[in-house]
This record gives structure tokens, C-alpha cells and sequence, in this order.
């Protein structure tokens, strides 16, 4: 293990966290609020952490899949332990594991919160702009952004941080070179993150769109306000609704269109996610108008925003579908694995990932029927290597052996068993809101210390995609 | 296609049914009752179409892959087609698709019902009898059963068939031929229920001692009480809970532990699930105990039942374990899924398969680590091929995917969330009992047919482990 460049990296991760810092103070200066001191002082400490970790040079900068894996998970965990400092300090939470579980759930722009709603709507504003430029980073990968500036490591070996940072079954390199991929993604991400506020701005206050901006574009799912999404216009609510499902697609995707490869842009993923949000859609937009809940405008704008805020893994809100029938709930709950498209700020288990572990059965079923031939799987006309299935199939059964665990853990507490179920899928899948306790007027304040650090991990855990995390905590990972 | 193969296999199949209904026949001789005459012209009509199916010998007797698929997902189907006759001409089932979900219920040894255990409880005796009886029929499968009279097909190809009926990941031969291994496990399989009976007349009826044999033997868990097991003796429910973890066990183990050789009869999967019925047991006496719902020895033997009841996926009851607290309930949830053994008559995804999928896991961040090694996954110092941990991880994405398109059906008719999951989890894991609705002191009826008719696949799914069922209704299978 190569701990110098480990140590290294981190630096400059603090320095950046330092540089983050800015936004909120600059939010509390230009509303005057006294919490700034509560950034200025955090923000010395990051400084002064960092730049005493980039003391010495490493002698060797390379970074393989091992020091890729544990610079990733360690990142993301000392990135929260000290955003969360503030959060805590200002007295906006009760305990210090209450602020880092709010931190977490910026980062890995899950969205879900320990406190109720009017109590965030109280917040400092600084404070809640801290909480959705979280989102902001946490979308597209706060070591890709720091990509963007520095070269991390030598050897043209960004891949295995990028690896372990970016969602999805594999990453495809749009350009030769790793950096000039991570600038270009966070050109694509900055341009619709701008899109949005600007077509937003119209309808709202600035400090609102934002905020609404930057928790959509990380497909995060932070609200400001007590009603949630609930009180702004349609057109606003429509605007998010789209963007919700822009930030959701493949982001390699907006670069073959810019480039004109249409047919590149429209893969297999990306397809089957529209269709999927379109059925989903269509079927809890029927079962609400059919069960009279309500009428068709209504359940059509409420239905695609629902559906599209959670299959994006945002998890805004304009109706309290924890309320609605059996059926639609039941489309909503497959929604949050679903999740959205591989190499999109979304979570869940990812289309692609379907997709494949889909075309993986039938061809066991034909298997089956005809023993002696051998045929690959193919998707966009490429053959999907045997590896890539075999590490969809492990990345599903370990998300089912961390889903299982987590959900004895905070079983403990005795919620019942939506609240449960719905409280560990809303974590571990990045979302926001579940169902019961924690549904869309609820939150996780109610649950013990010991499950909010399970739902810490599982945040943790299912931004960077289960293995990082599992790796750090592995002794073989430190053994020589 | 060989269809006269198959015609001819369904005729003996028929022939065999026929024989079956025997069993309650006598019955209603002992008992004297009228609903003699509904078995005796079911009986008359098996007879009858399958004396037909055997007219004109098959010129090719080979059974392939194909042959042996088809074959075992309709002999299941017709098997339960023509035994939910008597049940339904007799008037206990309100249509016949509820007779065909208590038949199927039966055979797939499920021990879901859809009556209230008090009409259970009132229903002539033949009519229990033939229910406990189809549960022991279908345990170890009926075309095993015919295998041990009948050579099924020639060219040693019995396997073809026994591999589809049979659960677990891979069928292990006891002995060189099939047909004796077939003989083998219904000696042991017979021996263990008569002594079971043996055990269990001291102290209750004949007729409740064969009964509740047969429903443990299968791992079926029809009651013919309406307190279900709760009015028998401690004594009972101990000799019941025994004999629960006992039938969950693989075969193979007896026949090992038969031929003194013991270190093959204790392999990682029966330790494994020796080790889970352990803890689980464990862990929901602490929760009852601490919870004060029960008093140490009560929550201890309660909590033995219940867990050997649902990990067994037989499904008896002596508590009303929906009233027990939210972790005991997650607990025995999970066990639903975990299920028995492979190669035992119990259900759910079967110990083995969680094994391979574990080590599968634990391969797969060893790689991360060390991409360039290269290490195969071992079980009981055997290597477990490529092909099996593929179909392991195929097999539960279709079970994820067939429990996935179940709940959505079922979620139409409005009931709660935990009672569609834990609905659809009891049937297709074979089980009996869920929770909500579902649970120990509710039924299966207030569903819609719709709803039944999905239950009625789940559980044949369930039973011959999704892929015959599925290749049965897939065009590909019959396409030349």
C-alpha cells in the first residue's frame, strides 16, 4: 500500500473541501448571518489538515486498484466527518452523528434528513446552502472534480479513482485521457446545472433556485422549505420533473449528442430508462385517476414528478404518496432500486445493471434448452464480457447481504416493517424519502444513534456502488 | 420435441394420481363418509386419460434437457389440475381456482389455504387427508416417486428429469443410477415420516399423527386444526420442531451418515443452516425475552418452532408471530427466503445457493484487490465450476424478477404492503404463512382470482425453482 500518495491525495481533497467552504460563507455574508464563523473556523482546520498532508513528496505517484479503492472510500468518509462540523456547531442538530448523517446525506446526495421539515425550513440560510452544494459535489464525484484541476496521480492510472468513484457496471473513457473525460463531464454536468437555475430563476427567489438547482443536478433531493416542492408553481415543478430525468441519463449520452452520434446517445440503457419512467408513469397516473384519488391533470403532474424523483433518486416532493394506493406505492418502491442510468449523478442499482443481469437469464433459460451452444451477451452491439456479468451478479447479492443486515440492525428500534424496509432502500439506494416513518412528510430523526450510523454507511455504501466501502473495512485490504 | 415421450410420461403420471387417491378414498371408507363417490370419479377420470396416454409406444424413449423440462413443469400442472376435483366438487371452495390454489398448495408443499383454519378445521376427513397427502407427494417430487417403480426412460436419462424437479443449485448422484438413487431418498424420506408417526401417535389421534407427518415430512404445513398446532402438547410441538429441521436437511447427509461416513454427511451447507436455525432461534428469544412479550422458556420453545417452521418452509403454527415485535418479524422474513437444504423437501432459496453466493462476493473483492490473480471458489474442498455459481446468480435475479412482476399484480387489490411482500414471499418460497393478512391467523381468500392465479405460478415457480415453469410458457422451448 502506497500511503504516502494516499496521504497526499487526502491533502488536497481538504484543500478542496477548504475551497467548498467558500460558498456557504459567502451565502452567510450576503444574507449577514453570524453562523460564518462556524464555516470560517472549519474552514482553517481543513486548510491547515491539508496542507500539513502534503508535506513530503511521494517518491511514487502511481495509484493501483487497491490505493484507487481506499483513497475513494476514505475521501468520501473524511470529506463528511468535517463538512459536518458546522452543521453541528451552529446547534441545527442535536448530536454530532445527527449532522454528520445530514452531511453523508448531502454528499452522497441521498436527500434524506434527520429533521422535520419546518425545522430545515428554520435553518440558516448558509446552512441550507452548504447542505445542496453537497449535493452539488457528491453528484458527479468529488475526485473526478478535483481531476478536473490537478493531475491526482501519474502513470495514466485516474481510471482506478474514477473507477471506484463513478456509478455504474464500467466506465467508458470518452476521451483517450481520464482528465480531459472528468472536464468534460463536469462541463455537461455545470452547463444543465446553469440550464436549470436559469429557467427556474424566473419563478422563484434566487436563493431557491439555487438550492433547487444544485440538489436536482446531484439528483440529491434536499428541499428548503417546509411543504417541500409542494408550494412552488407547475412550471417549476415541470421544469424539475425534467431535469430530474436529464440529470438521471447517462451523462456520455450529452456528449454524443453534442458530437451528433444520435445513435450512440440513445444506448439500450438509456432507452429501457425512458421506457421504464414512462410505464411507471402511465400505471400509477391510471391507478390514481381509476381509484379516484385524483383527477387526471392532477395525477399526471404528481405521478411524473414522484416517479421521476425517485427512479432519479432525488427524492423531491409535491404529494405525500406515502397516502396513495397499494399499487402505486408498490411501482414507486421498485422505482427506488431501479434507480437511474449508469454515469448519471442518480443512485439505485442502475438500468444497465438490469439490463444486463436480464439479458444473463434468458440466455440461462436457453442454456437450458440447448446445453451444447455457446453464445455471449451482447448489448448496443458490443458483447458484454463475462466479467462485467459476473460483477453485476456480485454487485447484487452483496447490495442484498448489506440490505439484509442493515435492515436486522435497525429493526432493533421497532419501527414497522415499510418504515424499515423503505428507511434502509431510501439510504442505501441515495434517494431521500421512503415510506411510513420516514415518508414524504416524515423523516430519520426518530430512529436510535446506532441505526443512523447503519443508514451513514448505507449512504456511504451505495453512492460508491458497495465495494470501495466493503474494501476499506476489509483486513486483506491492509495486509501486505 | 419427443411429444410422445411426454404423452406417455403424463399418462403414467395419471395412472399414478389415480393410485394416489387411494389414500383418501380409504379415508372415507374409515370414516364413512360421502365425498367417497367425488374421489372415486375423479379417480375413474385420471384412470381413464391416462390409460389413453399410454396407448402407442414412443418409438425414441430418450429424454433430453428439453424433454425433461417440459415433462416435470405440466406433470406438476396436471397433477394439480385433477387433484383440485374432488376438492372442489364437494363444495369446501368457493371456485375452482380456489380448489387448484389448495392442491397446488399442497403438491408445490406450500400449506398456504385459502380458508380460515376454523372451515379448515370442518372439512370432511378425506379432504384433509388428501390435502397432508399431496404435501408428502410433492415433497420429494412425484416423478421421482414414479422413478422408483417405473424406468421413465431409457439411455440413463432419468437425470434430465430428476435435475428439474429436484432443489438446489446442482443434483448430486448417491449411486451410480438414478432410478437407485431415486430409491435411496424415498426409503430414507419414508422411514423418517414413519418414525415421525411413530413418535407423534403416543400423544395425539392417528389421524392428526398422519396428518401432521405427512405436512412435516413434505415441509408442507397444512393443519387440520383451527388453532393450527397451538392445542397439541409441548411434547408434540418438540417432536414437530425436530422433525421440521430434520426434513430441511439434505438427503445425501442420511444416506452418508448411513454409510458411517460422517465428515460428507456435515457439509458447509448443513452446517451452515445448522448454524442459522441456531442463531436465528437465538436472536428472537433475546428479542421476545427482552421485549417481555414471553417468559424465557415459552420464547424459546415458540421461537424454535416458529423459526424451524418457516425456515423449513413448512409453515405451522403455535404463536402468532405478526404480533411479535418488528426484529423477531425481519428475522423470520429473512428466513422465509433463506429456506432448507438443496436436495431436501423443504423450500425458499436454499442454503447452498446463499453459500456460493456469498464466496462469490468475497471472490469478487479479493479481485478488486489483486485483479491479475486468479482463484476458483471452493465448497467442501471441491471447486464449484463457473457454470454453477453463473446459474446460482441467474436463479436469483429470475426469482427477483418473478417476485418483483407477482407483487406488482397482486398490489392491484389493495392490500398493505407487508402483506402483498410477505404474501407472494410464502408462496413462492413454499412456505404457508406471511404477515398482515397473510399471517398466521389469516388466509389466502380475500385475494381476487387474479391474484390467486399469479400465487398458483408463484408456488409452482417456487417449487421446481423458476426455470422449468418458465421455459414451459416460453416459445423458444417450442420452436423446432
Amino acid at each position: 500500500m502506497n500511503y504516502r500518495i494516499i496521504k497526499r491525495t487526502l491533502g488536497w481533497l481538504l484543500l478542496f473541501e477548504t475551497a467548498f467552504f467558500c460558498v456557504p460563507i459567502v451565502t452567510a455574508l450576503v444574507y449577514g448571518e453570524k453562523e460564518i464563523y462556524h464555516f470560517l473556523f472549519t474552514m482553517a482546520g481543513t486548510a491547515l489538515l491539508g496542507g500539513l498532508c502534503l508535506i513530503g513528496k511521494p517518491k511514487d505517484d502511481k495509484i493501483f486498484a487497491k490505493e484507487g479503492i481506499v483513497i475513494t472510500a476514505s475521501s468520501w468518509i473524511l470529506l463528511s466527518l468535517f463538512g459536518a462540523i458546522p452543521l453541528y456547531t451552529t446547534g441545527g442538530y442535536p448530536t454530532y452523528i445527527d449532522a454528520l448523517f445530514e452531511t453523508v446525506s448531502g454528499f452522497t446526495t441521498t436527500g434524506s434528513s434527520v429533521l422535520s421539515s419546518d425545522v430545515v425550513a428554520s435553518l440558516p440560510k448558509c446552512i441550507l446552502m452548504w447542505r445542496s452544494f453537497t449535493h452539488w459535489i457528491g453528484g458527479m464525484g468529488v475526485l473526478v472534480f478535483i481531476m478536473v484541476f490537478l493531475p491526482l496521480c501519474g502513470g495514466g492510472r485516474n481510471m482506478n479513482i474514477m473507477k471506484a468513484e463513478s456509478p455504474g457496471p464500467s466506465v467508458g473513457k470518452l476521451l483517450p485521457k481520464m482528465r480531459s473525460t472528468a472536464r468534460v463531464l463536469y462541463l455537461i454536468y455545470t452547463s444543465l446545472t446553469v440550464l436549470e437555475f436559469v429557467m427556474l430563476v424566473f419563478d422563484m427567489p434566487v436563493f431557491d433556485a439555487i438550492n433547487a438547482s444544485f440538489a436536482t443536478a446531484g439528483t440529491g433531493g434536499f428541499s428548503i422549505r417546509a411543504d417541500g416542492f409542494a408550494g412552488y408553481s407547475s412550471y417549476s415543478q415541470i421544469v424539475v420533473t425534467v431535469f430530474m430525468v436529464l440529470f438521471s441519463v447517462n451523462f456520455a449520452s450529452y456528449f454524443f449528442i453534442l458530437c451528433g452520434k444520435w445513435k450512440e446517445a440513445f444506448t439500450t440503457e438509456v432507452r429501457t430508462f425512458l421506457i421504464i419512467v414512462l410505464s411507471a408513469i402511465t400505471l400509477i397516473t391510471l391507478n390514481l385517476t381509476l381509484s379516484n384519488v385524483l383527477v387526471v391533470g392532477e395525477a399526471i403532474k404528481h405521478s411524473a414528478f414522484s416517479v421521476s424523483s425517485i427512479i432519479s433518486t432525488t427524492g423531491f416532493v409535491t404529494e405525500n404518496f406515502d397516502m396513495w394506493p397499494a399499487f402505486s406505492k408498490t411501482v414507486l418502491v421498485l422505482c427506488m432500486f431501479i434507480g437511474a442510468c449508469a454515469g448519471s449523478t442518480g443512485g439505485g442499482i442502475k438500468v444497465s445493471r438490469l439490463v444486463i443481469m436480464f439479458k444473463g437469464v434468458r440466455h440461462e433459460t436457453q442454456r437450458l434448452l440447448h446445453p451444447k451452444q455457446i453464445k455471449k451477451i451482447t448489448m448496443d452491439g458490443k458483447v458484454v464480457e463475462h466479467e462485467t456479468v459476473r460483477s453485476v451478479n456480485n454487485y447484487l447479492i452483496a447490495f442484498i447481504f448489506i440490505f439484509v443486515l442493515s435492515l436486522l440492525v435497525i429493526s432493533l428500534d421497532g419501527q414497522d416493517l415499510v418504515t424499515n424496509f423503505t428507511a434502509v432502500s431510501a439510504t442505501i439506494n441515495n434517494i431521500g424519502p421512503g415510506l411510513g416513518v420516514v415518508g414524504p412528510v416524515g423523516n430519520f430523526g426518530d430512529f436510535s444513534i446506532l441505526s443512523k450510523v447503519v443508514f451513514i454507511f448505507d449512504m456511504l455504501i451505495g453512492r460508491l456502488e458497495i465495494f470501495p466501502m466493503i474494501l476499506l473495512f476489509a483486513p486483506s485490504t491492509w495486509r501486505k
